[in-house]
């Protein structure tokens, strides 16, 4: 927590999404025409085969802990707020931007504290597909003794 | 969306949850020592190995899916507030419990509307490991000439 700085921004790396993918995440966590079939889809407000949004911000995540603050406890959420402009769809190559909001202590444990996250999700037209707010849970270092400690890397 | 009356109430079916799944949801979206294996999570915060919050939230969409509201158009989700207040463990059986909060008819469009849910996504001991209010997109019958309608059941 000590090292993040409200304004501070990451830019992930990309994830390319394609529709064998969109299937497959569907048909285990939200089987419904429009996220299973192309065809099936273009009868519907989607107009065509479209990623779970829950797809879309699994992707965020993996995105963020690849290419978002270095954390020493890891990216842990406590909660998020999610919105989907637009669908991620078939052969979208995805990009998070993320920026430090904002930065609190936690009132009970002196060790910890917590970080909100602005994390867009971009699709290869410099579309959003995704907004995201996410609360972060961070370690925090009681002592400037402590700053060299490290955690085991496992 | 015409169906729908606030405060009405829901109760999904059951999903069980093993370490197989917790492990594969994690090594494609969320790649961390406490979602991939047990002994490296006993050494974190989480004390042993948890679902991927984003896993949790994927199963209550297809819970709610299941055995949420009936919505010609389907399950569709313009946005959502979650918390995680304790994670998915592996053997946990969850189920969704939901009540509508709200019903808005759309401001540009008059076949349209939003229902807000509070979906709580409970495991086997009745504690509460997600909190989630959704944002559903819901078609609106313009005249009762055309209640009846259905839409193809593709």
């Amino acid at each position: 927590l000590d090292e993040l700085t409200v304004g501070q921004r990451f830019a992930s790396g990309a994830y390319r999404v394609d529709a064998k993918q969109i299937i497959a995440h569907a048909r285990e966590f939200n089987p419904q025409p429009f996220h299973l079939d192309d065809a099936a889809a273009r009868e519907t407000i989607f107009g065509g085969l479209a990623a779970s949004g829950m797809h879309t911000a699994a992707i965020t995540i993996r995105l963020l802990v690849e290419g978002g603050p270095r954390l020493a406890g890891g990216i842990i959420a406590s909660g998020c707020e999610i919105r989907w402009p637009r669908p991620t769809r078939p052969g979208d190559v995805l990009q998070v931007k993320s920026e430090v909001l904002e930065i609190e202590p936690s009132r009970s444990r002196a060790d910890r504290g917590f970080a909100t996250l602005r994390s867009d999700t971009y699709n290869q037209h410099g579309e959003i597909v995704q907004t995201f707010k996410i609360k972060l849970l961070a370690p925090r270092q009681r002592s400037s003794s402590s700053a060299e400690r490290q955690t085991p890397a496992e």
